[in-house]
């Protein structure tokens, strides 16, 4: 059993929040052919945060996590706060797969998408 | 003469700001066809600011600025601070043709992108 884990920075705004559990919601009607079920997570501010999405993930019977980070900047979460998180997981984790992938914001198609939103097209 | 002009949040860490001034200056150099300059600004955090930022689109001949928030979520900044902070610069030069456009996270192909980066497609 496969999961997407989608993590977000977390904002005390919950309306944020909730932008954030609608997309994982959203993607876990659309995408049952890659994953069989999509969560969501948070760095800080919100919950559930990382290490709780991971245990949901496995409860639920998940064997293999991809995590995604939802982020446009590499900053210091990118790099190291998500990293750092994701390995203690795996160490507590070992019979579970998960892979960290890289953040939204590195998409190759990044530039095509704010050309996009400028112009309308 | 027309100006794109990409708003993200600022960071206190010098490479996250870097990041976006880059992006604008890769696209200025593929979107001559949509746009005569490409620019970057900040929210808060960082240099320039808004308001330079749209000063330096005229001052470089931009009669036409569109502004687009490089943001996922649609929190306070989105919804309040950068309308507001527009607002302001589209009185204070009433001959600039001044467009807000959504954030980029409200793209119709987030979920595409989400799912395309979760998988390496």
């Amino acid at each position: 059993m496969k999961a997407l884990l989608i993590i977000a920075h977390g904002s005390r705004r919950q309306k944020s929040n909730d932008e954030v559990t609608q997309i994982a919601k959203e993607l876990s009607e659309h995408t049952k052919h890659d994953f069989d079920l999509v969560e969501s997570a948070f760095l800080e501010l919100a919950s559930p945060l990382i290490p709780d999405g991971i245990e949901q993930c496995i409860k639920s019977g998940a064997r293999e996590i991809i995590v995604l980070p939802y982020f446009l900047n590499s900053g210091r979460h990118v790099t190291e706060d998500i990293p750092q998180i994701i390995a203690a997981q795996k160490a507590r984790y070992p019979d579970t797969q998960i892979t960290l992938r890289p953040h939204i914001g590195a998409s190759s198609i990044m530039l095509d998408l704010i050309l996009r939103m400028a112009t309308d097209k």
